[in-house]
């Protein structure tokens, strides 16, 4: 059925306005201006059947504070060329496809982009194949993707967040988001902290967890982090983002229909709201086919291709609203205005912070990892 | 716009039978079978107006263990009586209108129910007066209401979690559940961790943080806690009662749609996901009339009357798939049988308890409390 583009079609095809409008506030929050692309990019990316959708994030006006504006832009794409084709072939018809696309982020005044999970290749993890998949490892720091980014960034004058697979001077590889800053130069790089062992895509054997924290990325534009895949899964990760002072939080994915569409539109939205941050999801489309069966995961036969990537990537403000998702099978670029001064206000509104109670969590998870840990089990003294 | 009864109506009724299976997909994980309610609760159930509706939640076969299956019940309900009548009266309204409800549960197989928050009174939190509001406080362990409900739990050998405005020995109050089991013993209670300070419902000039950390009671029909409201906002609240290994989280609460609606399919849902339990959200309904305006949050002007309680009670499985919501307008039942073999099939597949690196959060969050944190920063050197 994957002919559904987006809910969001469906909706606006066959719900009366007012319904719309209730439908829209309850699932989505309040209502997003829409931001004009540029006709040329509009054109360009229509003409290639890919989806363009801009929003702007509106915060009140304050009275001490002039307000924050930042553009960012998502990029979700499918593969560009036969999984079969040369390492090095497969490698430029990415860069190639891609370098259009950026320079449409570029275009449309975009100043901070991320793209998706390992974006220079196809998701190969799902293989359980070593060969050829690790020769598109690469440095996070002169690495072929980092240097064909670097000008792309100065020209654009553009923060660019590059997920890769890694390769460090050790051969040893990580899942790494590169930092590129709007001058073209490597700020500096995080590796993904929680690695998916699912029956259908164990990255384990790829790749180990990250040791490199939870840094931000004090751009020009705003302070960054990257939450990676996976990691979308695990409150805390989100959590320490927040408390090194993330504004923007970047969670480019790769995860399929099968497991978990109808996780999308939960985890990334709820970190927004609980961190008083935004979170920018991204997913991969289509299905990737490759050259041998291999395992699909629970109870299933072997086949030659991945589940299908289904897209939808989206944006949630602090206040946890959200915009529509781009499709779930075409390429496409996502473009929001924010106004990062929303953080602060939906923090002095709701206050999670003031709440959270953080010294007593921290005792109690210190004490649940002692060996003698007795879990707090209350029990019928009858019994 | 209090005429939209419930999105899922909506959706049954506009979009065609193939657009909707793949919108429920997306937006609310596989199909639960109908659960039979017997025709008398039913029949009752209508003829009040009520809305009821009942699910099965499903695991798949085991070899070593048989399935363990429970049924829940929530139960979402507008006051009985004018705020304005003597405090017994609207006790003794809400016991009678609650006792024929409890029954109806009864009927259905209800093994545990839950209660809205603090269901014996109206949520007057609102209004900034202590008095007559303070009267409706009584002792967990025997209060008014405690005794109402222990015949109740014994007739239809039914654990009851009763969330009511406690006022313990040394007069002091706490937003307290109070788990009644199917003896009719009091079990034991928990304390709200985490009171709102927002605006338009400051609840902490009624009552403060709970002392009774995050405990799980042992029923004979599965391990559950209680996530008392603004609790829902706090995922290490969420995830402390997954340390202590409860099944099932019960998450009681009185929230209007003009804070939270567009959050409401989101926390709880978040919560049953990333913790491989069942969630049980409940929200009361329609806006409560009080005798004197009050404030009522941001710029607006004073006025007597609460937001609007959206109802939109509903189950998450720990898989992410839930029920529809209950009516946002309506009284209503939600019932559920779960096998709770679900929650550990669910952590064998997705595992998080394996990849969530516990250890290190609890050194980084440590250290974050320290005066001297310095937050993990990476600033251009250029700069």
């Amino acid at each position: 059925m994957s002919s559904i583009i987006s809910i969001e079609d469906i909706f606006r095809e066959y719900l009366k306005d007012s319904q719309l409008d209730e439908i829209n506030r309850i699932l989505c929050g309040k209502e997003l201006k829409k931001l004009q692309i540029p006709d040329p990019v509009s054109d360009l990316i229509i003409e290639k059947g890919y989806d363009i959708q801009g929003y702007v994030f509106e915060a009140k006006e304050e009275q001490l504070r002039p307000k924050r504006i930042v553009r960012v832009g998502l990029i979700q794409n499918k593969i560009a060329a036969e999984t079969s084709e040369p390492v090095a072939a497969q490698r430029e018809a990415i860069y190639k496809k891609l370098g259009t696309f950026i320079d449409c982020a570029g275009q449309c005044g975009v100043n901070i982009l991320c793209l998706q999970e390992v974006w220079p290749m196809p998701f190969a993890f799902y293989t359980r194949e070593k060969s050829p998949w690790c020769e598109f490892a690469e440095s996070a720091e002169d690495g072929p993707t980092t240097n064909f980014l670097k000008p792309l960034c100065k020209r654009h004058n553009m923060v660019i967040v590059s997920p890769i697979l890694e390769k460090d001077e050790k051969e040893v590889m990580w899942n790494t988001a590169v930092i590129i800053d709007n001058h073209g130069n490597v700020l500096g790089k995080h590796r993904k902290n929680h690695i998916s062992r699912v029956a259908d895509l164990d990255e384990s054997m790829y790749y180990v967890e990250g040791d490199t924290g939870h840094p931000v990325f004090e751009t020009e534009f705003g302070k960054i982090a990257v939450n990676v895949s996976f990691g979308r899964h695990h409150p805390l990760n989100w959590m320490m983002f927040a408390i090194n002072g993330a504004e923007i939080v970047f969670n480019p994915c790769a995860t399929v229909k099968e497991s978990s569409e109808h996780l999308w539109r939960i985890e990334a939205r709820n970190a927004a709201i609980a961190n008083h941050y935004f979170t920018c999801a991204i997913n991969r489309i289509r299905i990737e086919r490759y050259p041998r069966d291999f395992t699909p995961g629970e109870g299933l036969k072997a086949r030659n291709e991945s589940g299908q990537f289904y897209g939808s990537s989206y944006i949630t403000a602090p206040d946890g609203t959200r915009t529509p998702g781009l499709s779930r099978v075409q390429d496409g670029l996502l473009v929001a205005e924010l106004d990062l001064n929303l953080n602060r206000q939906i923090s002095d509104s709701w206050g999670f912070k003031m709440t959270e109670r953080l010294p007593m969590y921290v005792e109690a998870l210190k004490k649940s990892l002692q060996s003698d840990y007795e879990p707090q089990i209350i029990k019928s003294s009858i019994v």
